[in-house]
């Protein structure tokens, strides 16, 4: 999507060979209509999908969530980070290994909140090592619903995240795909 | 807000006499469809005020105060929660207690996105003790910026925050405030 890419250039900030701050619309202030823009491309990329509910995960992965929801005209569920394992018989659980943290946390969503019946698009503002992805669609399989895909925002494509996720069959739509971030220039794969 | 009140009797669950169960449609499964009706109403009462940016604080309050921003057209800036004092010297930061878990934790806002020509508005889900709320306020002040009003889903009206922020010359607009729960049954103030 140019109109994203054209701001990962112009606002995103690399730090080192990995880290990419975009927190100046994306994920700490949040340029709502960029969001609005993005949301119409996820819906255009996932229309025919049926989607009948939109999964996320708190914090980021909200705003940009609810947004898009306005066009599917669907709710939204975000799964809430625990770093205790929490008991409660009435969730779905996923455990969730972040390399940037170093730890495991614990992603729940009530059961009540996705049946069979649902088709489910995952959305996330950023995509790298696909482990939130991947207990978030643990998580849909866990309830009998059907995954219809997961967009996301920015994926890290010199991580294993898309790979790992696409070879499963799940059909991942990315924004924006940085290819590197050598010597703090920015470049994209079509 | 009447249609919120509606939502509120038909599918909030009180638990105990104090705790407000709304998560099929507002902070964990979300209604984006009632959020954009709230942020329509948020707007009637603040578009006066100029607001040029909304705050709000992770989690819950991100997607009305995203869906509200529209009808502002400003950017959205969600304070981050962190147990540890962060040191980083270019955020804004206020501790807040939180009595429903018992302890103390900090919230933090870049100083890049709250500037002192900033007219900003603060959105909540919900407002009880009113200690994150005034922390919010708090970090609006440290920018030297200017709180325009808080806007809140649902007060806790037998709380005290409600009176301790409108007592410092705070504009408050809560969409519905809660008098009691008594043995389950919700009532309203006007």
């Amino acid at each position: 999507m140019e109109l994203l890419k054209q701001r990962i250039l112009k606002d995103g900030q690399v730090l080192g060979n990995d880290i990419l701050k975009v927190d100046s619309f994306l994920n700490h202030q949040m340029d709502v209509q960029l969001f609005n823009e993005m949301g119409k491309e996820f819906f255009r990329l996932f229309a025919h999908k049926n989607v009948t509910k939109i999964l996320t995960i708190e914090s980021s992965g909200i705003g940009i969530a609810c947004i898009a929801a306005q066009y599917f005209n669907v709710p939204v569920v975000f799964a809430k980070k625990t770093e205790a394992k929490n008991l409660d018989s009435d969730t779905y659980l996923a455990e969730v290994f972040s390399f940037t943290k170093g730890k495991t946390y614990s992603v729940r969503v009530s059961q009540k909140y996705i049946n069979p019946n649902d088709i489910v698009l995952i959305i996330d503002d950023f995509l790298a090592n696909g482990k939130a992805a991947l207990g978030l669609a643990d998580i849909v399989g866990q309830a009998g619903a059907q995954v219809a895909g997961i967009g996301i925002a920015i994926e890290k494509g010199f991580q294993d995240g898309g790979k790992l996720l696409r070879e499963k069959g799940l059909e991942v739509q990315s924004l924006a795909i940085v290819q590197s971030m050598q010597n703090g220039k920015i470049s994209f794969s079509e």
